[in-house]
């Protein structure tokens, strides 16, 4: 728009101007008057200012993806590295529980090791929005990706949520036993994870919102 | 844009025109040569066809809102009415299963019926998109609830997912007994709500990328 706005004025004739201050203060392309000029400058202004606006929130989401990495890193690693062994054994076995047990848990530490490795690749294409703020490309695949990818981690987590519930409290109905009488600090553990990876969807949901914010500007 | 061109072309001398032809064909304000002239045509040439691009656009956005709306109904309401009495009574108990025995099927229809709900309400300013494809306040409020709505939906339809696929198979670490061998209408009934939820969450994701698509031209 300024661009457009500085050849309109290049090809107006210098005779028209009729105030000789105006033409001083603001340069040699504002020759078309007061009114011209003060449009022309406060344009300028909302576009930097625009652009300003913007870079913040582009330093902003490069910063929140930061921060996902170590929410959903750490998510994945909680849960990963759930393993209780209870000091005693009876019957035939040992009483041990791992994450691999539950395949709702398997699918949570897969679901938030790919948020977290997509959210590290998609640190570039977020930088690419800090220093080119007007490239709208950059900042539509990111929100496209950041959208599937908050299917994925809210799937994972409340997959796990539901598992970890029944595994606190039970079901009576269904006769399945809360084994978190037993398992106390593995129930621990993997209810920590559950709740990092819903940090991990609200972070998910700020970046979906925000790039949307960023791109009506453009 | 056209706008800006227009202005930039009635300030120019009428003597520049050097082409009458031009002048003749395109109307008094382009008189600035053939080529400012077909610039000119161009641009509102493709300014139409995206204001044309962005109306089929948000025609498609009604339609698939409509299509959630049955789709999110259709699993709240299959999950809803899911109840199985079993011919047979021993010990102190009938048997029979509801969607109200399992926390996370109850949220499953809370949140499918909250987002069909949602849906509903929508219309509306999917409306106004139709009307006025410029109105950019509408479709943000719409990509920004939309997101929200994804992640609602993704986590009732994950979790009620956890469920029914332990109900199917079981877990035999934490001797969770599979009861779908007893409930097998039951499970078929929860199975198909699950399946019509996550192809709600495909709607939304679609939803959300069109939103985003449609907000990049303003």
């Amino acid at each position: 728009m300024s661009k457009g706005n500085g050849e309109t004025v290049v090809d107006v004739p210098a005779e028209k101007s009729s105030n000789p201050n105006t033409a001083s203060t603001k340069g040699k392309g504002l020759a078309a008057g007061v009114a011209t000029g003060a449009a022309v400058v406060g344009t300028t202004k909302v576009v930097k200012h625009l652009r300003g606006w913007k870079r913040i929130v582009c330093i902003f989401d490069f910063l929140l993806r930061l921060f996902g990495v170590a929410v959903l890193l750490t998510a994945a690693v909680t849960m990963g590295t759930s393993d209780q062994i209870l000091p005693f054994f009876t019957h035939h076995f040992q009483f041990r529980a791992t994450f691999q047990d539950l395949p709702a848990l398997t699918f949570f530490v897969a679901a938030n090791a790919i948020a977290c490795g997509y959210l590290l690749l998609s640190l570039p294409f977020s930088l690419i929005s800090i220093i080119r703020p007007s490239v709208v490309g950059a900042r539509l695949l990111l929100l496209i990706a950041d959208t599937v990818m908050l299917a994925l981690t809210s799937t994972g987590a409340a997959s796990a949520a539901a598992i970890v519930y029944l595994a606190h409290v039970g079901n009576r109905r269904a006769n399945w036993i809360e084994i978190c009488q037993q398992f106390n600090e593995f129930c621990q553990q993997t209810s920590g994870a559950v709740v990092a990876s819903f940090a991990g969807v609200l972070i998910f949901i700020i970046l979906v919102i925000m790039s949307a914010l960023a791109l009506r500007h453009h």
